[in-house]
């Protein structure tokens, strides 16, 4: 019966795709004259609405996030109560044709509302986002609706558009996507700092709950069931001797069957133990999920090199992790990276890749992406559009590091935090003078005293310094960190040791320089920082949609 | 001094680009006649090496993860030690110029290597792949190797493919990428099984060397801190009544400053506990990362859907976490996620979407990548091709579940294990029934009973079904699961409610229903699924690059 009643929603004719939406980015940058007298459906939620005429009719300023600009919505309130429309944040979907508007009009077409197919409402009391100007740090707090704000929708629109180009480039020069892992039982810098991924403590409440319900049997329940199996086998042994019918024997080893089961699920409740396991006084790894201790990866280079060494140009673009105690506006403890890895490569070919990658970023955004950019110019950055042209344009300036450490040795009109000396990493400070006062343009610095450096970087001859590079621009300094890795075994076993780490959990990486080892170089790129560098907003929490940092993770 | 010496390495002139290096698949798929006769680079690693003619030249099959295909290279005794040369897996970057082969060879061009570049040897006794058939189960063990395999590699490369057809597809339809969080503090199923993310053990171990280090203060410390912190505040009170010099006012308060900053270390030092901090006799969490429990993500839809509900069309492409403890050839720990979200959509809508999408997909392999198609038709799916030929061209199949629970009891060639009834949800058995033998095609199966599904999917109008849809197709079955989402809010909070959830964990969810709710649909797309879909391959280990389960986490 109860199928009969369901099947009336499951009636094939019940379904009906909407009508087609069209975006209000298609209308705002289609030709005029194509477009008036069009009918369309637009969705959006509206930005600010009024009556006017006495309540006659109501202007709504419509935003579908297709595009920063809005669309002009003219209802007349014979079609519609006005007063469910005109708040801020109501959705509506509408449908209507669109006219030219009056001369002297701010835009060139407007929509003339025939009918509301839909309406979300709002009540303007209760939202959080009132039409007034909020700040940033306001919007963090409402992770679920900032979206709906024009800087935040257009950061989206901004990194949307970065993501793509980023596939897009690496692409065009043969690169495949390779999907490193999150779960990691290596790390990468050994720098530690890193999240821990368990099961453990889930396990245990799990037991709790279960030792709670079922008290664990005692020791004597468990003798008893010990000497139950032991009758029962003694009476099997007789059945088999005094050559009892096959139904008896067979019924008596199904007994013992029963008890020796019944045996094994006691002894496996009595093991049972509440709390986190222990063994030898320390935490029992071999209890979690992994049979050992597992993190959240800080990098997927190491294992995006195993790919390289097969597949020749490989890159991988994914979260990566750090359980860092920093409340600046530079650092996320999740955080997207990508980390292209070439074989055959050396620093220079590097240095060569990263340089058109961020180049090609930046001319994607003004190619695709300029009215954002126009928005992040007006509100937060004069600059933000130049910078894109300059870097985009200009060859990069590429120094040593010996070099970088004379000119800001140099230096006289400014006195750094840091001193400057070679064999110190360079400092914030120290990148921004390099790129913004005395480049005034992106500088690649190279070949770091190897002291400051990875251990997996390639030793240079001068068995000082490492092929390593820093892209660094103006506004955000360090913006991409690369490197030629150590392809010669002797030297990286040397190079783990020296930096008082042990070579087992390593063997595997050592593998690739023990068959068929190659030349290869590699970089990464914070994608956030480059967001930051693009738009010009100050702090990394405002550029990725959901900003993890010490003591929250909304959502 | 040191400066001058390590600049040596950081010349600039030090610097040069490699050769460029020529692919292998602009090699074999290039037009023969303007390729004979062109000097290239090549690198690569040796599939299979001879050395013929009594040893005046060598055949080595070169592959550079290019394409499936191998380059035929030559070299002559003269030119290079052959023996160094040959052993499968090797790694050569030669220069030399491509000929035409003798009539009758296999490919159409070859390379006669002038000289040898670069080698990275391998002692062909100690190189775990050799040369013969080896198993993907045994492969697994060599996650750091497996991708030089032709199996692996061939993988990786559809891997990737899939991958950009996906943000092709998404782009060409107007929707934006979002990146949802992968640590998060909600629970999107409700369902529990999730790995937790802690720096507790961490903290934890820090404390308990930080002890072992310096003792813990002991009480009389304490107090011996408390009594000189009263003494120099006395003593700083008298020399302010007694009208002292500044100077010694000063020197006096600096000291009991001193005082408290020592006391207040101490006490810190005093509160320092081993192990994991509890309250209350539960572990507490406001001392761990982020201030409470945090997990890693099953799903990033309802993050998503706050984006949908502001931009329109959107979608999620990550990785997904399950703390399951399948062992099966279809679930992973870790696997990545396609999710689109689109607002103003049925669920009529959505199955359009769904559909188109997969369509895309299949066409796009086939148009992309059928070189590393036909090794899969020949080595693990004599149908591989035929499928995607089939699904990109034919129209989905659509029944409600009311239906495919009719049609399902109506069979009389199979017996299935699980009985079908109303309301039960449809075991893989019957999925595959419904897809490879009922319909041999894709199915989309929708409006399932709403005690079967999760909360958040629109109740239909019988008050019995929601508006939920599976895509089943041949070979793995589920391979889409989506829904049109409930905008209501009222009916919203009575499905979390009869669910057994709690209300305030999802305030957040509920307010974008509260303020300008929006009709929304949205599916999720297992990309591995689709993989073994789309290349045969029977485990889900073998198509992510680093397979995660219980026990495992290589890397």
């Amino acid at each position: 019966m109860e199928a009969k009643d369901a099947s009336s929603a499951g009636d094939d004719t019940a379904l009906e795709a909407s009508r087609p939406r069209t975006f209000i980015k298609d209308i705002v940058r289609g030709v005029t004259e194509e477009l008036v007298g069009r009918k369309v459906v637009v969705g959006g939620w509206v930005k600010t609405g009024r009556e006017q005429g006495k309540g006659s009719f109501a202007f709504l300023e419509l935003n579908d996030g297709s595009c920063l600009a809005n669309l002009q919505v003219i209802v007349d309130a014979a079609v519609h109560p006005l007063t469910q429309l005109v708040p801020t944040g109501t959705c509506v979907l509408v449908e209507g044709e669109l006219k030219k508007p009056p001369e002297g009009a701010k835009q060139s077409v407007e929509l003339k509302v025939e009918s509301v197919l839909e309406v979300g409402p709002v009540d303007p009391a209760e939202y959080p986002l009132p039409k007034t100007r909020l700040t940033l740090e306001f919007l963090r707090d409402f992770g679920h609706l900032r979206a709906r704000t024009n800087t935040i929708s257009a950061v989206a629109r901004i990194r949307d558009e970065l993501a793509y180009a980023t596939h897009t480039f690496f692409r065009k020069n043969g690169f495949r996507y390779v999907h490193t892992p999150i779960i990691t039982t290596s790390d990468c810098e050994g720098a530690g700092e890193m999240f821990q991924v368990t099961t453990l403590f889930s396990n245990a409440e799990k037991v709790e709950k279960e030792l709670k319900q079922n008290p664990r049997p005692s020791e004597t329940d468990i003798e008893a069931a010990k000497l139950l199996v032991k009758e029962k086998g003694e009476t099997v042994s007789q059945l088999k001797s005094s050559k009892a019918s096959k139904q008896e024997i067979s019924a008596s080893v199904s007994e013992l069957t029963k008890a020796k089961e019944s045996l094994s699920r006691l002894e496996e409740r009595f093991k049972l133990k509440a709390g986190i396991p222990q063994k030898d006084g320390k935490i029992d790894y071999a209890k979690d999920f992994f049979g050992r201790q597992a993190f959240l990866t800080v990098s997927g280079q190491l294992q995006v090199e195993t790919y390289a060494c097969a597949l020749g140009n490989v890159y991988t673009f994914g979260p990566t992790f750090r359980a860092e105690h920093s409340h600046t506006s530079r650092h996320l403890a999740e955080f997207w990276m990508v980390e292209p890895e070439i074989a055959f490569a050396n620093l220079e070919d590097d240095m060569n890749y990263a340089e058109s990658y961020v180049k090609f970023l930046c001319q994607w955004l003004l190619d695709n992406c300029i009215e954002d950019m126009e928005f992040m110019v007006k509100n937060f950055d004069k600059a933000a559009i130049e910078r894109l042209k300059l870097v985009s344009s200009s060859p990069f300036e590429r120094i040593s590091y010996t070099k970088a450490v004379q000119l800001l040795k140099n230096v006289t009109d400014k006195k750094f935090e840091n001193e400057v000396e070679w064999g110190i990493d360079l400092a914030s400070e120290h990148e921004r003078y390099l790129t913004e006062v005395l480049f005034k343009k992106p500088v690649i610095v190279y070949n770091y005293p190897k002291g400051i450096k990875a251990f997996y970087m390639k030793l240079n001859d001068d068995q000082k310094t490492v092929a390593a590079m820093d892209v660094l621009v103006p506004k955000v300094g360090e913006l991409i960190g690369g490197s030629q890795r150590e392809e010669r075994l002797d030297v990286l076993v040397k190079r783990i040791t020296e930096s008082g780490l042990p070579l087992e959990p390593y063997e595997w990486y050592l593998d690739l320089r023990r068959f068929g080892t190659v030349k290869h170089s590699g970089f990464g790129l914070g994608f956030e920082r480059m967001i930051l560098f693009a738009t010009g907003i100050e702090n990394i929490r405002d550029v990725i949609p959901f900003p993890r940092y010490p003591g929250r993770a909304d959502l």
